[in-house]
């Protein structure tokens, strides 16, 4: 088994390029980044925990480094902003070999490589017995343009990017023995298998919902649309109606995983009326990528789903990260 | 047990005062802060596992809670650097009662306020198994002032603050049995106990050393002096000579403990002889810590201990994260 410290040349010398405004890296107490003027910092922390948030019987070494930097980019891309850095703390069991660790590391520094992320620290550790991995994001967006959850208004439109439900129909085929190496996977099946195992951040849409200064409030669904809109809701101090017939299911997807399953790592927004033109004509720069309108915020706290039978009450039931 | 969602609520009330320059903390995908005109970034992280780092059955919450703050502290303080923010991700085993929990948080706020960081972000997950806490935390140093390890010239003299080995001989008795709660402690047992529980992050000490401009290299001391020394003289390019003569041993430590037991959250600094001079100044601003001087750097790139037996190599025996 590698020695932490080969680990740790190991990562120093997978990095080819210094970003402009890092002074300093991996390899001393701390690193040291200049932020340019007019911009303001954004940071953000995710925890990946075997057996919690994945299983090694059905996660790929590649695809897990993928998503364990993909869910943290995401909430970035959630504020609109551009994703710079990152660090990475992993807990190694004994039993977990080099050849895994490394695969791991090259999922991770393809998508770093794809959005020009550079890692500029971390933490290693022994674990007795579970793989834990936590990564923190750094991101930059201009002064006052980062969009958080608080600024839905009622009357805005409330908005999804891609389909919903996937990560949760993957996860559902996973845990029913399928797997991305299986030969007779339908192209459903192969598409909801990588859609949990290997989502992508959404940073471009992200940027351009803000650069073109469209929203009012933005989240992304890591815990399922139910409890993110919930957020948004919270947040804003208003209420929403969402329209099921509206929902953009992924091809196989209950309409309860789309609600509740969570994981999809979409952009879910909130536009104001008299800007839901601009949203076409922004949405025909993402070709492969949906936007979809789903229903409304509301002045009244409740929340509401309407469906052929009528009004139910939203509630969140999305995952409890305790429970 | 606490959902998640209370838990934030209560880490939000927690927070009082927000700092000028952070615009959102806690409640949003990331938080978001302004890096002040001439002030570069710090970052840094640490994991604390159970088993690995600490056992439940002899850490007292609060003190855990203390002790993960403080050796992020410690990482700004190596920098001289002035701590502003953290992160905290805890994963937690369903045996761990909402009282250790909030006696954890209660102890990390008590240090958190000693220094004014602020708690803007973090990541909740249930552990199947193990209690887990990352950290991570931000700081502000004046451009080109932060002290990295690379910095120290043959010739400068080798300086440690406070006496080591005492977290190695606290572990040790804990290890034995011993607990902070016992009633016939030696006062010697009680701050070795301490040494090892409860460690204050030097971060007064480390912003003075930088502000007088008076170090070429700093570090502090987590993995044990002789792996520290090694990252300075690797990341520096140099050889150094230490006097065992002149170690700072903590009252009841062995040389072992002092040279390879870690943990003991001092910093290691470096400073041009024509300095020395300033150093015994700036010491006498600290009168409850000592300040020694314990070598010299060479250009020879050996580490060597001097002992009454002569000269032996000085290796890195401290802690292997993965080990």
């Amino acid at each position: 088994m590698k020695k932490e410290f080969e680990f740790i040349d190991y990562l120093r010398n997978q990095i080819t390029n210094k970003p402009a405004n890092l002074i300093a890296g991996i390899g001393d107490d701390a690193a040291i980044f200049i932020t340019p003027n007019n911009y303001q910092n954004l940071i953000s922390t995710d925890l990946l925990i075997e057996d919690t948030h994945f299983k090694l019987k059905y996660t790929p070494a590649d695809l897990l480094g993928y998503k364990a930097l993909a869910v943290n980019l995401s909430d970035i891309a959630a504020m609109g902003g551009e994703a710079k850095y990152f660090l990475l703390s992993i807990a190694r069991p004994k039993t977990l070999s080099d050849e895994f660790l490394t695969d791991l590391l090259l999922g991770m520094f393809e998508l770093a490589k794809k959005y020009k992320v550079s890692l500029i620290g971390g933490d290693t550790s022994a674990s007795s017995d579970k793989l834990f991995l936590n990564l923190t994001v750094l991101g930059e967006s201009l002064v006052n343009k980062a969009v958080m959850r608080s600024g839905a208004e009622p009357g805005d439109e409330i908005y999804v990017s891609g389909k919903l439900g996937g990560a949760a129909l993957g996860l559902e085929l996973l845990q029913k023995g399928k797997r991305l190496t299986d030969n007779n996977l339908t192209k459903i099946e192969k598409s909801a298998l990588l859609a949990h195992l290997k989502p992508e951040p959404k940073l471009d849409l992200g940027s351009q919902l803000v650069k073109s200064q469209l929203v009012t409030a933005m989240i992304d669904i890591s815990d399922g649309l139910s409890s993110d809109l919930g957020h948004i809701c919270k947040e804003s101090q208003v209420g929403a109606i969402i329209d099921s017939a509206l929902l953009p299911l992924f091809d196989g997807a209950t309409m309860d995983q789309a609600l509740n399953g969570g994981e999809d790592y979409e952009l879910l927004f909130t536009v104001p009326a008299e800007k839901v033109g601009q949203v076409k004509e922004l949405a025909m720069l993402f070709p492969n990528l949906s936007i979809t309108k789903i229903g409304v915020i509301t002045s009244n706290l409740t929340k509401f789903l309407i469906t052929q039978n009528g009004q139910i009450p939203l509630k969140p039931c999305g995952y409890d990260h305790f429970g």
